[in-house]
C-alpha cells in the first residue's frame, strides 16, 4: 500500500479546514498591513539556494537534475526566492512589500510536529533600511498570531551586529561560532561548550561567549558596537508602540547565515518552540547580482500553529445535506440544492442512490450541521423542514422563501 | 543573474491577484457543491506516479532520489495522489468528495501559456458509480468557469467504453491506439494516420478509426457497446438539466491511461485549447492496493484561465496610503493606520523616510486608489482628507469617525 513519502503527510478535510483558517487569516492580516501577494516556483537553481544560506541548510535541500541536467533544488524558504525576484527585477518599485504562502521543503529528521514538507507564511519589505520596516513586519506577524488565536507569546530580539562585534573582539570567525550558538536552545550551554571546544576555541573565550549570551542589559553590550545597539533600542521602542511584548536576548542569532542586522523569534511562554522567526538581510540581493537592496522579513510556521491553536472548525464545509425519499424526489433535491447554492450555501445531495436512513447516517457521521428531507409531502406542501442535526430542532421553511435557510444557518 | 528555472515563472502582485481571484472563486464554488479540501505532498513515490498513468506522462515526471535513495517524483496531477489517499484510508466515508488546489509539475516542452509548473483546481467524487457523480463534477466545473468570467464554452463528452469496444472489434490494442487518437487536435487526421501506420495498423482499420472519430450519432456507436452508450446518454441528459452546453464527440479519449468510462473536456468556441478536463477512473484505487472504489473527477487549468479571463483587478491590494508631512506626523500616521486596519481596510505607511511628494509619486505608480496626508493641520483639526487618486476628488473625514473611510472605499 502506498503512503505519503517519509516526513510528509496528507491533510484530510478536518486538518485542511484548520490550515485554511490559519493561512486565510494570515493573508488577510498581511493585506491589511499593505503587503501584496507574490509567488515563485517550488524549485530554484541549486546554486541560488546555496549561495548565501550556509552549509547547514545545504545538507537539507532536496536536490535533483531535470532532464536537461539543470541542477535544481526544492526551495527551503521564501526569502531566497523573493530576493532572487528583487535582484532580477531592478525596476520593481521600492519599497516592495510582499507576502508568500505555501509549502517549503527541508530534508530534516522528521519528528513530532516536524515535517519535511511544511507551510510558511512570510512577509518581507525590500528597499527600506529603516527600523520602521523591522518593526512593521514583527508587529504585523504578532497581529496575525493573535487573529489566529495564539496568545501568551513574546518576541525575542537581537541584532547580529552585536554578536559579530563581540566575536570580532575575540578574533573569532563569527559565522562559524554563531552556528554553534544557534544550538543553545537545543543542546544547552554544555553542548555548545563541547562544540566550541571541538572548534578549537580556548576555554577563556568559551566562558566569555557563554556569559555574553546571558547578557540582556544594553549597557553591557554597548561597548562592542554602537550601531547594532542603537538599532536594537530603536526596535524595542517602536515595537512597544505597537504593544508588542518584546525581550532582548543576546543569545539569539538564528541559523541561516544571511542575516545582517535585527533577528527575531516569537515563542509562547513556557515553550522552547519557535513559532515565527525572521530578521534583516541587507546583503542577499546584491549577493545575487542585483542592486544593493536592504531587506527584512518574518516567517510564520503554519504547521506548528496548527498544533498550537485550539479550534473546532468541524470536519466538513458542507452546511446542508438534502436527502431524497426516493428516486422520484431526487430531481427536486437537485433543484433546491441549486437554489441554495445561489444563496451562497454549501449543499450536498446523494450520489449513491442510498435509502433515506443511510443518507441520514452519512450526514451524522460526516458532521454536517443541517439536513432537509424531500419527498412527496414536501413537494406538495411547498414547505420543507430544516433540521439542526446537533440539537434536533426543526424549522419550517417555504420553498418560495429559501433565503430563510441562510438566517437559520448563520444563527448557529 | 538568477532567473526562475526554465518553464517556470514568478507571479508578481498583479498576476498573483488574478490567480487568487480564480482560485478563490473555484474554491468557493467547489464548497457550494459539497466538496471538502484535501492536500497531499508535492512529491510521491515514483512507482505510484507511474503505476496507472502510462508512458507518455512517465517521461514528463520530475524524478529524483532523496538522501535515503527513495525514488520520488513531483506530482503531475491531483488524481493519482487523491486515489492514493483513498486506497490507504479504507475507512474514509463514501462518497468522499474533495477538492484540491495547487501546483503540479510536468517536464513538457514549454511554450505560450504552457508551463512546467502550473496550477490545477480539481474536484473528484470517490465511491459513487452513478452517472449523477459524473454530471455533478462537470456541472460544478461549469459554474466555476462562469463565476470566474469564462463564457462561450461547451463540454465535449465521450465514454472510453465505446472506443474500447470499437477498437476491440478491430482486434487492436485499445490503450496504444488511443494514445494516437488523443493527438487528433494536435497533429490532425494525417498525423494520426501516419502514427497508426507506424504502429502497423492496416489501411482499412485506419480508415475505420478515423471515420469512427467523426461519428457523433448515438445510433452509429450503439452497435459496439450498450453499456458505454447508455452512460453517455444518461450523462447528456443529466447535464442538460444543469443547463450545461454539451456535445458528444467520439474522438475524445484523453491522454492519461487511467480513464475507464466518461471522459470530458471543456473548451471555448473557436479555440482548440482545453481549459478543463476529466473523466471516470474506476480501477485506479484497486490498482493501488485499495478496495475497489469507483471515482470521477475534473480539473481546471488555472494558468490557462488566467490568460483567457478579462479582468482588471489592479496591481495592489492596498486600499489607502497614509502619507506623512514630516517625521513628527509619522507616529500619528501609524496610529490612524492601525485604526483603519481594525476596520478591515488595507493600509500602507511610509517606511522609507521619503518627503511627501515622493510618497505620493509612489502611491500613483503603485496604483493605490486612495491616499490621506497627515500633518500638523490634520492633527489639530481632527479632520483628514481622503483623496481618490483616480478622480482627484476628496472627502473630509473626522478622525473620530474613521468608519466613513470604509463607505467611501466600498462605493468605488
Amino acid at each position: 500500500m502506498f503512503q505519503p513519502p517519509r516526513g510528509t503527510r496528507d491533510l484530510l478535510p478536518e486538518e485542511m479546514i484548520k490550515r485554511q483558517f490559519i493561512v486565510d487569516t494570515a493573508r488577510s492580516v498581511f493585506e491589511k498591513w499593505g503587503f501584496d501577494p507574490l509567488d515563485t516556483p517550488a524549485f530554484e537553481e541549486f546554486e541560488l539556494l546555496t549561495a548565501k544560506s550556509g552549509q547547514a541548510i545545504k545538507d537539507e535541500i532536496y536536490y535533483f537534475k531535470d532532464k536537461s541536467d539543470r541542477e535544481l533544488g526544492l526551495r527551503f524558504d521564501f526569502t531566497v526566492p523573493a530576493a532572487r525576484v528583487i535582484s532580477s527585477n531592478p525596476n520593481l518599485q521600492r519599497p516592495f512589500r510582499r507576502y508568500q504562502l505555501g509549502p517549503v521543503w527541508r530534508y530534516d529528521r522528521p519528528g513530532a510536529g516536524r515535517y519535511r514538507e511544511f507551510w510558511q507564511a512570510d512577509i518581507d519589505i525590500f528597499g527600506s533600511s529603516s527600523i520602521d520596516a523591522d518593526a512593521e513586519v514583527v508587529a504585523c506577524a504578532c497581529e496575525a498570531l493573535q487573529k489566529i488565536g495564539i496568545s501568551n507569546f513574546y518576541v525575542r530580539i537581537n541584532n547580529r551586529k552585536i554578536m559579530n562585534a563581540f566575536l570580532g573582539s575575540l578574533k573569532l570567525d563569527a559565522t562559524d561560532i554563531m552556528r554553534s550558538i544557534d544550538k543553545l536552545n537545543k543542546i544547552g550551554d554544555e553542548g555548545v561548550r563541547e562544540e566550541l571546544k571541538s572548534k578549537k576555541v580556548n576555554e577563556k573565550d568559551i566562558d566569555s561567549i557563554i556569559e555574553f549570551t546571558k547578557t540582556s542589559s544594553i549597557e553591557k553590550i554597548t561597548k562592542f558596537t554602537d550601531d547594532g545597539v542603537k538599532e536594537l533600542e530603536q526596535l524595542v521602542d517602536k515595537l512597544k508602540k505597537f504593544n508588542v511584548p518584546v525581550r532582548i536576548d543576546t543569545s539569539l542569532v538564528r541559523g541561516l547565515e544571511y542575516y545582517t542586522g535585527s533577528v527575531f523569534e516569537i515563542m509562547q511562554e513556557g515553550s522552547s518552540l519557535t513559532i515565527t522567526a525572521g530578521g534583516r538581510y541587507d546583503n542577499m540581493i546584491e549577493g545575487f547580482g542585483g542592486k544593493s537592496t536592504p531587506a527584512v522579513g518574518i516567517s510564520l510556521g503554519v504547521d506548528r500553529l496548527m498544533e498550537l491553536v485550539q479550534l473546532d472548525l468541524g470536519k466538513t464545509r458542507v452546511d446542508v445535506y438534502i436527502a431524497n425519499v426516493d428516486e422520484k424526489s431526487k430531481e427536486k433535491c437537485v433543484e433546491i440544492a441549486q437554489q441554495l447554492r445561489e444563496l451562497g450555501i454549501n449543499v450536498e445531495c446523494d450520489v449513491m442512490s442510498r435509502p433515506l436512513a443511510k443518507q441520514l447516517e452519512y450526514v451524522n457521521t460526516k458532521g454536517i450541521k443541517f439536513s432537509v428531507v424531500i419527498g412527496e409531502k414536501e413537494m406538495k406542501s411547498g414547505v420543507l423542514k430544516l433540521r439542526n442535526m446537533q440539537s434536533g430542532s426543526e424549522k419550517d421553511i417555504e420553498l418560495r422563501n429559501l433565503k430563510r435557510v441562510l438566517d437559520v444557518i448563520r444563527s448557529v
